[in-house]
């Protein structure tokens, strides 16, 4: 093995990232929201980059894995994750049914720990890409396509945070004609086609009426509603007969797989998940069910590129649709979602991004959505780089906290406007 | 794109090797047999090589593959599946349930076009290995393992072939003691420690008979035994109960995935197959019914080494273990299936090849077992030189053969000894 190829050592950077005031069921984002950046640096002078959630419980088993890196090959990713089980130990944070982020489904040590690995994964193959003056998806087998099509992320948000965070133009939204001017921005600005609400916010007869709403105003347009689980199988069933002339697919209406069973078998919208399969122990009980029609895919949840690539040829095999999943990230992730997106033979729907609602970043260049899609770079590696002065100032912004933002919590950060909120029991309706 | 690394041309080369006289139910292996030799070479110079199935029906799809790949990058190996649908056509042969080799199920377009598409892929994989510098399992992700276990594959055989073909100085085995001196020569040259019979020769008492004799001779050793489905159920499960305490498991006793099912269900010996699940189509309906334990994957039939990687990872999610068949090959394949099995997490049985019985290659160096295992090769690309003098001598013999050999037909090989042979129905006991 050529020895530029590898691991001299690996940089771990906490940071947190201006985020808006977006709602979801468990609460409100946070003004800022941790993120991790790893650097993979070999013997050869070149970085590769990775980011993944930033949590305290994610940084726990991050170190002992920097640590464990210098002296192995960049190709080696497919030993990441014995590795990872030998060195990082449990999480001190696997406490309880749904992690801090509140949206992913059930929390165990073994899904902190792929989120982790993936970051390490993606680095190496930046930085074996770099080396070598190939792309990642070329890492992966080639692309299938040249552009990856994105889908408009629409949220109920406030104007701005109650208290702290930065100010953005995009005002309040929080009813149908709020969501359909900010949906019309989104197509204004990026072009998307699909656009997908984030919903278990209201009552959802509210929400009905916003996707009704967003469905005249750009009619046959593809229509997605997420309210992360927070619907009862009934609620769930009356949501889909009211929506099933113009909802592309239903997301995670409820919570586990007894209950998105029963809505699949009952109604007559597509549902899918990116809650009730977030692992591979989850697919045969998921699928033999037939739960789920489409499985949004997430690098950070499954472990990396290469075990995304391993998800999308089950859901072939197992003729369950692909799309992707996206939860607050920079420009490395989304480097990372379309090297792999491109990769994929059967991705028949757009995949969800945030980055549209991320001001900040740690590249140097914003990614250019043009008709929703962005194209797939051919540049060394994930073909993005690191803007090091906003690296450092938004690592200083980590450091500078009191910790009350360095762990990601909606619920508290809806409590500061609320102070009786509580995380909601599901079903909330 | 690196202009070394697109593909200038295709050489594609077939050549008949010889082959002892081994038995199975279908007939006995012709004096020589059909291979493809597939050179990928690039605008740097550099040779890729694969290797694929020989007949007729396969060079008809290779043909136009071929001549579709100059200008295409050697890296994009995802996009050889949508080519050759594009290109190939169908095969003139495609004509019955069971293929000419008659041993790998029922036959389809589909599954001839991924064993071309197979060699392609391999030879891209090694092309680009050899101009990076990286062996092909770095390409894959990084090998698991430094070296990979596979088992003597014995077989019932005579002495020489009634008409023409090379000598040999194995002799005849036809009975428990010819076996087992098979075996313990397998054991002494190579030192496999894990023992496959090819059955469905014999009546199965005669077969249960060699199996006790090689436990006996070998105690707590891996023992299989694959009659290739020309058992019944109700045979299968009594050679099930015979050999329960001895067998590592009991490889395709019977054909479809209904007899597999219930044999599956009543017998306590692990079912394995290469015959009921053979594409990904055929995956979700065996693994439901629980048809089987063991998938024998094979890059020829599931396309590529990346297939079988995704074949890993679905018997990985399923619980269903994993263990590698083989055909009559030669050193590429060889080198192919190593570099492949080392990346895979969770390869618990030994590997099948057909490779000790191969006098002849085309490669420069025999393959070094040792315990039973190849040392993972580090060299880049597959670690093969082509010896071109041999391949093509071994070329020539195609070229003058008058076409009696040029598809494998192991029932026409039989009716050279044997007049009246013809192919047996199943379930043949």
């Amino acid at each position: 093995m050529d020895s530029a190829l590898i691991v001299e050592e690996v940089q771990l950077t906490p940071i947190l990232i201006s985020d808006p005031p977006l709602l979801n069921t468990q609460g409100v984002h946070q003004p800022y929201t941790p993120r991790l950046v790893v650097e993979v640096v070999t013997r050869g002078g070149v970085t590769g980059l990775g980011e993944t959630y930033g949590d305290g419980k994610y940084l726990d088993l991050a170190r002992p894995l920097a640590g464990a890196m210098p002296g192995r090959p960049v190709t080696d990713v497919n030993g990441l994750f014995s590795l990872a089980e030998r060195v990082c130990g449990d999480s001190r944070a696997v406490d309880g049914r749904v992690d801090a982020g509140g949206l992913r489904g059930a929390q165990t040590a073994d899904k902190l720990r792929l989120s982790v690995v993936s970051a390490f994964e993606v680095a190496c193959l930046d930085a074996l890409g770099k080396t070598l003056g190939l792309p990642v998806h070329a890492l992966l087998g080639g692309k299938v396509r040249d552009r990856v099509e994105y889908s408009a992320y629409l949220f109920y948000r406030w104007d701005a945070h109650p208290v702290g965070g930065e100010a953005d133009d995009w005002g309040a939204a929080l009813d149908p004609a709020g969501i359909v001017e900010q949906a019309r921005r989104f197509d204004r600005t990026y072009g998307f086609r699909s656009f997908k609400l984030k919903g278990g916010v209201f009552p959802p007869e509210r929400e009905v009426a916003a996707i009704r709403a967003l469905a005249e105003e750009f009619p046959g347009r593809p229509l997605r509603l997420d309210p992360n689980g927070a619907w009862s199988v009934e609620t769930s069933l009356a949501v889909a007969r009211e929506l099933k002339d113009v909802l592309e697919y239903l997301e995670d209406p409820a919570s586990g797989t007894d209950a998105m069973a029963e809505i699949a078998a009952r109604a007559d919208v597509p549902l899918a998940t990116n809650m009730c399969v977030t692992t591979f122990e989850e697919v045969p009980e998921a699928f033999a069910r037939d739960s789920v029609r489409i499985v949004l895919c997430d690098h950070h949840y499954w472990g990396g590129l290469h075990r995304t690539r391993e998800l999308a040829a089950l859901c072939r095999t197992y003729g369950v649709g692909l799309s992707m999943h996206s939860n607050t990230h920079l420009g490395i992730s989304l480097a990372a979602m379309t090297q792999v997106a491109s990769t994929l033979p059967r991705l028949d729907h757009a995949c969800d991004t945030h980055h549209p609602w991320q001001s900040e970043d740690v590249v140097t260049a914003r990614p250019l959505f043009e008709d929703g899609r962005l194209a797939v770079s051919d540049a060394p590696g994930l073909g993005v780089e690191l803007d090091r002065d906003r690296l450092a100032a938004l690592h200083r912004r980590w450091v500078e906290d009191d910790g009350a933002m360095r762990d990601r919590d909606d619920a508290a950060a809806m409590r500061v406007a609320d102070p009786g909120w509580r995380t909601p029991e599901v079903p909330r309706w």
